[in-house]
């Protein structure tokens, strides 16, 4: 029992840090995405594409998050952004406190979009606000199209679900109706797009809203 | 720094439990694995792979674990197995407490082998011993191949490593032999098998060399 209690202390701290998180970006003007999925559904590649698309539309920085590796740091400097990595070291989420770490060596004048990348964690990343605006959450669909209903907390959580790798559609089994009906059963407000880092499929409408929401939440 | 502490504590009370349930298996004579892997590897369909080949030459039970759902306990119960579906309820990983109070609904007796299927998650199911002799991870082809140095520790943990999905290799960005390379970096005694549950590919070899390992741990 006192496991939970203990556990509710973690969360109700975290919470704090995230408003003081959401304090700092606000006052700098910058809005917040937390990139959430299983391990290999492809949040990095999407970021990329997204830093290609969104290159000289917007100030972007990124927050990278991973067990171990700094990786996708590498990965996501290649397109001249700022961006620091958070090693958790076999911590499973990112938390609140990390990310204020992580913005104690970041300056965020002139960003207008901070990404966080969140460790790969279909679980435990749903239960810590890290003061952003809104949590993407990246399904593939070689995951299969169960997955909404079997990890719900993160589907719940989340403003958008990118359907990921839809390129292999043909060689997989899933079925993408099935699978977005799961994740609108689980969360009816959840706004969808379809993805493929590979063709390049739907990556367009997905930049062109992120812009949009960056843009209002700006005005 | 009190959350270490009671971290330090849970695994220690799970260390104890997970020794109550290797006696129990010992008292069988139960050969138990526990599979785990990122949401959407394909555990089940290899479980369901595995159960048809060894389908009257072992005696087989599963502990299906899942944060919702008990779709993996319908789809293994069509074998004529004995199944017991845990539901972690957000929960991220099995414990040995939860798989103790399953073995209070399951009758083990001439039961050679017992599979536990844990939840999807590539972090948090490293640090639970739940009794089992051996873990198998599961890495498909599709997550790419960097994930063993990303995740370290359930490859460091694991004894098998089934790299799954291989059908898929010449639609994806996997360099498998990078990837068996990576796993075998973390941890050099990993036994590697290559599965495809759509082409069957790879199943043979596994299965046989699984029934091995029981049949040398009844002798």
């Amino acid at each position: 029992m006192s496991i939970v209690t203990i556990e509710r202390k973690v969360l109700e701290k975290n919470d704090e840090l995230a408003a003081k998180n959401r304090d700092i970006f606000l006052h700098y003007g910058a809005f917040v995405l937390n990139i959430v999925s299983s391990p290999g559904s492809g949040k990095t590649s999407i970021l990329e594409r997204t830093l290609e698309h969104l290159k000289g539309r917007l100030g972007v920085a990124v927050i990278e998050g991973d067990v171990q590796t700094d990786f996708d740091a590498q990965r996501v400097a290649k397109f001249g952004v700022p961006v620091v990595q958070i090693v958790t070291n076999g911590g499973c989420h990112l938390d609140a406190k990390l990310v204020q770490d992580a913005l104690g060596s970041m300056d965020l004048k002139g960003i207008q979009l901070l990404v966080i990348e969140n460790v790969g964690n279909l679980v435990c990343p749903a239960n810590y606000d890290l003061g952003e605006h809104m949590k993407v959450v990246v399904a593939s669909t070689t995951e299969g199209d169960d997955k909404p209903l079997k990890y719900p907390a993160m589907f719940r959580t989340a403003s958008v679900l990118l359907i990921n790798k839809i390129d292999l559609l043909p060689y997989v089994n899933c079925n993408i109706t099935e699978l977005k009906n799961n994740a609108l059963r689980i969360n009816p407000a959840l706004n969808v797009f379809e993805t493929s880092c590979t063709t390049n499929q739907g990556i367009d409408p997905w930049c062109a809203w992120l812009e949009k929401q960056v843009k209002s939440s700006l005005s």
